[in-house]
């Protein structure tokens, strides 16, 4: 499965540059994810327009790291304009921090996705020393899903590992930032997020397909 | 020294809240702080007209925690937008994250200020126990300053002592969350930042003024 990043290049019509990628993909993959540059460049009246008939896993990527009542406003507000999950830190604690976010996601109906590793190598300074802690902290919410990254796939092993089949994990990392489509879901992931390597390409829908049938021949021949 | 958080609450015009408080204070406090529910909220277009005429510190309180690279675009994006500093995390590391946004930063003019501790009891979790190594990145980065919790002024006098006097300290936690007006300025903060006591107040100048006496009194007998 796939989710989509759309992460626009500077220099471009944001809202042009998603509908149109939003429109060509929308019937092939499971989800997009929408990043800090992109929402606050289009805003979320705008974002809310293109995907007002969008059933799928739409993802607001903020990275909320701040303290409990910022981030359950601000997972209650990307709620309103129809976001259906929103992803957090799990490093900022549970305690007046996750614990509060993820009531807030509750009453509103909004899945939590609680980032457990990054794709970056300054991830392994302080994030991924905690990796078991921040799983707990999951756990202990309820959260609906994990990120960790296909760049580092003995990491999600080790997530799936700690929290058991219930939670999805979403693994960023596919294509330009080296791993190739299936090795996360091969690994224990749910899905698999993909930008560059499907948004900045000639054809999109090509591309996607194409990744598509990359991912089911990988995860094939991984459980054969 | 004073910044006032300007965290709009639910239910409100957001950016007439914000311009109404912005015109009562620009001209007593040294700058004002926006998080991430107002820039959402208005966007950064509706906010730069508010600020456009603006001096002060003005500080996009995204608290970056991603990638380098979506981080230094989301600091570029909101330096086109007329903020002038912008705060992230130093937990997500410093390689392929805070030194890229750091980079980014300079070539616009932005004040990076970098979350070493948080003012909520989640802190204590994992954050606080990489202070001194947050510090450093900070240090290693030159960064312009340093966000450190009022509600425990200890871990202010531990950062500015591992610091030194060159670089701001910014504190978060008068007010409402606990701290007296002047409390982090004696144990080393430079500015305190204040939000609900005076924004939330019937009259939000006068509450100022009286937040700038007390915090005048406090720093004398405190250096007396």
């Amino acid at each position: 499965m796939i989710i989509v990043a759309l992460d626009p290049p500077q220099n471009v019509d944001v809202e042009k540059w998603i509908k149109i990628r939003y429109d060509e993909l929308k019937e092939y993959v499971q989800g997009f994810k929408i990043g800090v540059p992109a929402i606050i460049r289009v805003g979320l009246e705008g974002l809310s327009k293109i995907f007002k008939d969008y059933s799928g896993l739409l993802i607001a990527d903020l990275k909320l790291a701040d303290i409990g009542d910022v981030m359950a406003l601000t997972a209650s507000i990307v709620g309103d304009y129809g976001f259906n999950a929103v992803i957090a830190h799990a490093f900022v604690g549970y305690s007046q921090a996750v614990d509060e976010l993820s009531k807030t996601c509750e009453k509103k109906g909004l899945k939590l996705i609680l980032v457990v590793s990054m794709s970056h190598r300054g991830s392994e300074e302080f994030i991924d020393k905690h990796l078991e802690s921040f799983v707990e902290i999951a756990k202990r919410v309820g959260s609906w899903g994990l990120v960790a990254p296909a760049t580092r796939p003995l990491i999600i092993k080790r997530v799936r590992e700690l929290i058991g089949s219930e939670v999805k994990i979403l693994s960023p990392g596919i294509g330009v930032q080296g791993a190739e489509p299936g090795t996360a879901i091969c690994y224990g992931a749910d899905y698999e997020i993909v930008g560059r390597a499907i948004t900045h390409s000639e054809n999109v829908k090509q591309s996607a397909l194409k990744i598509i049938e990359n991912q089911k021949q990988r995860v094939a021949k991984c459980r054969g």
